[in-house]
């Protein structure tokens, strides 16, 4: 993303700016350390349903008498942040657009919005980003986990073509499961092409509608917690 | 996207990357006047159905006569560009990643692919672009109809919280409409997001694989181009 320089531009400011994200990530990452916080990093297009798989989340984790909190990134609106309001967890929302409508969060906003946040009552903190299957993936936010989420309905083609996603993350949780017979997506090829992609990338598989896979994914998440701590 | 930029870096140089961005624009819409051809900036989230759109949209101008080509945008792989190609039309295959994976065409690339075209033999000139929601609505690429696509799979929020590619663009294709009853999407609060955002836009609904709505789309089409005359 930042790479868009002609040759004319002097290549170390672009180094200035990744080296500045990556200092104020390694800064996230002591301090959610120090309250033994689990950072989750979700990343997808537009409408693969990361608002709505949180929205089932979070009460399968307060469930488990463990605390959740959420930043929540968006260009513009405080529409997700409404959404997932009711659910009691706390949610910072973090808006790209005063700073002229970033195509992801940068490791400086999840820095700022972490302030407004009592880091002593969470244990599982989800950062909702930008819906954007390219630039999130190059801004390391201090996060333990990084996950992208792939709709079925978006095709089996998506993770040769947007590959850094796919190679950045831990895991890939393809979504909307129920609308595969209606998609058109080869699902054996989509899976082949998840592990061409990256072999070490763990695949989740669910609806959060129909709520099929979601036991799964919870049981997987707090597995990846534990070993963590 | 290139706004992201602590506050001690120079704004001058951020400048000088659009300018020069822009510069190359309008250097490609000289030369896309000078040969008569009418140029459609292709913009969406991975897999609103770009390329299905495509595959079905070439055949049916070319039975008006008129002779199509296509940039077809991708940060890698040509897995597009096989797709297209046995349609009949030129295509230039234009990868990013050779320049760090960019998440948009830039006008410089598409100056680059265009001389790779027997111009005088190019009606309409169709540019996929990198599949992103956000960045591409920034940069200019000295095409005359930019057009936003996006799958009513993806839900009805999108225009409020994507707000600038849906202010640049002249109009805006809802597709997939054959899934719009599995989707779980407000159609009716759908279209009046597109109009609160930009009251100008022109709004199309479609779905290319049952091609319900696909004459109403050429039809549109040739009549913007015939205006542009």
């Amino acid at each position: 993303m930042l790479q868009f320089m002609p040759p004319n531009i002097d290549i170390p400011i672009v180094r200035d700016v990744l080296e500045e994200s990556h200092k104020r990530a390694l800064e996230n990452r002591q301090l959610l350390n120090k309250h033994h916080i689990f950072a989750v990093n979700l990343m997808s297009s537009p409408g693969s349903g990361k608002t709505t798989l949180l929205e089932k989340t979070i009460p399968l984790i307060h469930a488990q008498n463990l605390r959740c909190a959420i930043i929540e990134g968006d260009i513009a609106t405080t529409l997700d942040s409404q959404r997932l309001k009711p659910l009691g967890a706390p949610v910072v929302q973090a808006n790209t657009q005063p700073f002229g409508g970033d195509c992801h969060i940068g490791a400086h906003l999840v820095q700022a919005a972490l302030k407004f946040l009592n880091l002593e009552k969470v244990d599982i903190l989800f950062i909702e980003n930008v819906g954007n299957l390219v630039c999130p993936a190059e801004f390391y936010l201090g996060e333990d986990l990084r996950i992208v989420m792939l709709s079925v309905v978006e095709g089996e083609d998506k993770p040769l073509k947007y590959p850094l996603m796919f190679r950045e993350c831990n895991a890939c949780i393809l979504t909307k499961m129920d609308l595969l017979p209606f998609s058109g997506t080869d699902i054996a090829n989509l899976r082949r092409n998840l592990l061409n992609i990256n072999g070490k990338l763990a695949t989740l598989e669910l609806s959060a509608r129909t709520e099929d896979g979601l036991e799964n994914w919870i049981d997987w998440l707090l597995q990846q917690r534990t070993a963590s701590l």
